[in-house]
């Protein structure tokens, strides 16, 4: 579980900073890539990492600014163009639909994949299956602008078949048996306490991406408890009436609202093309004065979401 | 009148070529740049060179393929941001308004310059003034795809007012019936003829960009004995039967077509991503087998049209 910022941009691209594209590498989890908002030109930054975009399962879009959604048909293309032959789901506020299926149209693009559009206006869950559900809250950004909350289900642990039988229990029934953590006797007259042979169970992690918006109560409230939680730092402290004037938050705002939420960590991203790197380095400088375990994101940069401990144990 | 190629691949982004997007700097004649396709990026692409997107004037588009438009709401969105604040107009095939209005209403992007939309679908000449005629040709790709000729108009010569004054011509009316080429008597008993102090005529130039197309005769005849040619290679002639089958041409196509046409010059653009630097080098020199003056773009080439001779001294 880790995540590749493709661009950390605002607004327009600059030479240093392409626009918001976060890919979800869920590689080990489930063999996809989870895309969270498309800028202009994400198919152009994928061209430099090891993404496969035939690998997408979904694209998550916080909202419909141009700098978040421009780059969606061109990567659909590009999907296409390199053997994408499984659905694509596309979840996003109401118009993403038409927007994706119109530009398409228009441009008479026909894939081989089908594209399930799932548009949100409702907060709550908006995905779920064995591993992952996913949530979602509004945020305040002048147009409707989401958060998603990206939790991992816990694991139970999985039963150690090679070290059974390496002590030489015979692989059948009994192996169910010893999966539900009962005591078995051998025929060699031995008794094996499953319990013993189960290895740790993990506690899922949580990841929270928010989409543009002010300070607000609603990104604390979903971003409660997480492992990471990715939010926008357009402008720097400073510039506190800009932010405000342009519905954005700054680096502290951001840092309060990890605070706020119990976070571990904060990754701040969708800096303003108005500042240069030595200006970024400071936002972070601040923004750790308010929440130390702050991290200012570059494209390209990328971050493990480490396992968990076991459940019950870290608290 | 200058070309810089912005991006010169076909169907998806290279690492070396960007997609289609073509400038003609005029910035001598009027001060203003015109933009020939935008495929994604092409925003991006103008971060690396002089170009003013508050200057663009007018944007032509050949065909509706995402390789060829998909740049197009991003663009806009960077003139407004830099400060563009006068009239756009963008010429294409019938379905470029509705995608561009479209993109722009559903990402909520709100502009202060107005843009309008010439979409043709006969024809002929579809813009004049005082100095240029463009005009148009259907070419054959599949779906509609159109190439421009754009025709400079012969200018007559400038009457030399500071020669005149050196030589203690009054200014006022004299210098009406002088720049008529009359001659006329000064008070001092001096006869001037005025053509004597009237410039050189200037031959208007000719340049031709052709949308993706098969070889065709309307690529010929739009192009007949233009300065500059334009033309796909999305192929190399050892792949024509892939060629064919895309509705693309490749590079010996380009190079009959320029022949036929009587051209001064061709350049080659929109090649396929699979081929390397020295694939299209190799493009250029077996075009220029067909075709000597064969040039290969690559993104930040940059030609000038130079300035033709008098009128009726080059043929
Ligand atoms: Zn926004
Ligand atoms: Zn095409």
């Amino acid at each position: 579980m880790d995540l590749l910022f493709l661009g950390t941009g605002s607004g327009v691209p600059a030479k240093h900073r392409n626009l918001s594209s976060i890919v979800l590498k869920l590689l080990d989890e489930r063999n996809s890539l989870w895309l969270f908002d498309c800028g202009e030109s994400t198919q152009h930054q994928i061209l430099n990492t090891t993404v496969k975009p035939r690998k997408i399962e979904k694209i998550f879009i916080t909202h419909m600014h141009g700098d978040h959604i421009f780059g969606l048909p061109g990567l659909l293309s590009s999907r296409a163009f390199q053997g994408g032959e499984t659905l694509l789901t596309i979840y996003g506020p109401p118009g993403i639909k038409q927007y994706v299926t119109m530009s398409l149209k228009l441009s008479q693009s026909h894939f081989r994949y089908p594209i399930r559009f799932v548009e949100f206006s409702e907060e709550g869950v908006i995905f779920e299956d064995d591993q992952f559900i996913v949530s979602i809250k509004k945020l305040k950004h002048g147009i409707p602008s989401y958060g998603f909350r990206v939790q991992e289900k816990d694991r139970e642990g999985e039963l150690m078949a090679d070290a059974l039988k390496d002590i030489g229990v015979p692989f059948g029934p009994l192996f169910g048996q010893l999966k539900q953590g009962k005591t078995v006797k051998l025929e060699d007259g031995r008794e094996i306490n499953g319990r013993d042979y189960i290895g740790p169970s993990q506690k899922g992690r949580v990841l929270t991406i928010l989409g543009d918006t002010l300070k607000s109560q609603a990104s604390v409230e979903l971003a409660n408890d997480t492992d990471v939680l990715v939010h926008e730092s357009t402008f720097t402290s400073d510039d506190q009436k800009l932010a405000t004037s342009y519905n954005h938050s700054t680096n502290v705002d951001a840092a309060m609202t990890a605070k706020e939420a119990n976070a571990k960590k904060l990754l701040l991203t969708h800096v303003s093309a108005r500042y240069l790197y030595a200006d970024s380095k400071a936002m972070e400088r601040e923004a750790r004065t308010v929440f130390p375990e702050t991290y200012m994101m570059n494209d390209f940069s990328e971050v493990s979401i480490p396992v968990r401990k076991e459940v019950g144990t870290d608290e």
